[in-house]
């Protein structure tokens, strides 16, 4: 299957060109964002397409020092919503109720749902918004990789200086993961060369049939 | 692009048919999920095969009264581990030595990286782990809707009765998340006529060029 080769033909990219994508690869690549299913359909996340060459340096300077965030050709940062207030969960229910054309009774029920979980204290929100944010990261990686553009995920970056820069409000959203986008360096980039380090599947599945 | 129309024709079907997906559709998926970039690559998660009727109707009975838990043909279940022992670090370490032929000295600096991370008291691992899980659930969303095969995220369910019925040892693992595959019911899913609700591209992006 086709989607197995593009799978074995990405990997976490360490050197980039700098080279650009096309504006258009890029548009598919944040409707496969804008298309992830995430829990309720609540979409909790919001990604900053960062391409200006002296804010990819603050973040490399301040928050990262990976050769990606310079190297490459688009920065998308993911920030996950840190609260799910009622101005946006009615604007969500609003929403759904024009392109449905839903009941008062059915949005009333799916409203109560989805506070059962939101006003539960034993819920830890943003962790749960963020895990939404990780399907939507995984959902990019496959995009690009089907356009023949590499994408690096990027983790461990100093999160406090990236909030800083991007000037968040981190009582309602924080940056938690990236992308970088771009084109792998094949000379500079040692990673290449070397085999896929994956479990054998036996290892990661159990059967109960 | 052909990814975009498939994301459009998928979503999180309420109704199956409970007719089988064929095996080997089955170990597309399961490879898709395999080859899912993780954390340092270190796939902290398992999958739960799950066919056996008595099984799914335990599932259904105790953790989580969904009809799709009866209705699928397999239900995967994705385990996160709780902790990144010695002996696993250890073993992926190894694993990476012989596949990729590592110098003793590589090997050293990427353990001191990845235990920068796992015995940092900051970081809550398990957190970690379960996020990466996700990414792996998006994969196996993907991999399924380019087969036809429906496949419908869920969470939400009895997490203790699921681990109790899977007999899990919690300090070790969790049941996290779980995805049911099949055969949407055309006849018994009002969700099919419904319109897909997501944002606007332009309140889920800002450019910063």
């Amino acid at each position: 299957m086709k989607l197995i080769e593009t799978l074995n033909w990405r990997y976490a990219t360490k050197r980039m060109t700098g080279e650009k994508i096309p504006e258009g690869d890029l548009g598919i690549i944040l409707e496969a964002i804008r298309l992830t299913p995430t829990a309720y359909g609540l979409q909790p996340f919001k990604v900053v397409v960062a391409r200006n060459k002296e804010l990819l340096d603050e973040i490399f300077k301040k928050s990262c020092p990976q050769l990606v965030i310079q190297q490459c050709s688009h920065l998308l940062i993911f920030k996950a919503k840190k609260k799910l207030g009622p101005e946006y969960l009615e604007g969500y229910l609003k929403e759904m109720k024009r392109l449905r054309n839903s009941t008062d009774e059915y949005i009333a029920g799916y409203r109560s749902k989805i506070r059962k979980v939101i006003d539960n204290p034993q819920v830890n929100r943003f962790s749960w918004m963020i895990r939404q944010t990780y399907i939507a990261l995984g959902y990019a990686t496959i995009a690009a990789a089907e356009l023949g553009i590499d994408a690096t995920p990027i983790e461990g970056f100093d999160s406090q200086a990236l909030n800083e820069i991007l000037n968040l409000n981190t009582e309602k959203e924080e940056a938690v993961v990236m992308l970088a986008l771009g084109y792998r360096d094949e000379k500079e980039d040692k990673l290449i060369q070397l085999a896929k380090i994956r479990k054998p599947m036996e290892l990661m599945v159990e059967r109960i049939y």
